[in-house]
């Protein structure tokens, strides 16, 4: 498998209502981008100080499919839309497994 | 399940060896923690540029079972002798899903 993981920290002035409409958002994109074989996210959970605050681990037969997902225009409108407006800090690797 | 997300960009002294290491390390924890349901880890693969070097990502049951490995001795071990060496950044998150 190849696996795409982006952790984020969001803006001070983030709302939850924002916050909220990008994970609502990325869910959506499974349902439209059929090169995404396992799609799972959520916000950090607590349980540890220093963390980032959101994840995003998102898996693929291969590298080509992931580019499909990084390019699509229903995943770039979610980050112009969502994202961007919000996002203060954003590191990613992806790896293959 | 209860997820564990790490990325690590490494020191510029870091050696090709004692990153090798670290991952060889890393992969002998499952055998000994068996509260991990998946762990899954590696390089970058050099598809986008500005990426961080290295992720971990680890499934679990619950929170408790990803507290079980953060604090295991075996894994203790593997971040102090072979992690904090040549760690340069490290962001994390741990979410369910």
């Amino acid at each position: 498998m190849f696996r795409h993981v982006v952790l984020f920290t969001w803006i001070a002035d983030a709302t939850e209502e924002q916050k909220a409409t990008v994970e609502a958002s990325l869910k959506e994109l499974p349902g439209v981008i059929p090169e995404i074989r396992a799609y799972n996210i959520g916000g950090d959970a607590g349980v540890n100080p220093g963390n980032y605050e959101f994840a995003v681990v998102a898996d693929f037969d291969s590298v080509d499919g992931y580019v499909v997902y990084r390019d699509h225009p229903a995943h770039r409108a979610v980050i112009d839309d969502t994202i961007t407006p919000i996002v203060a800090n954003r590191v990613a690797v992806q790896y293959s497994y």
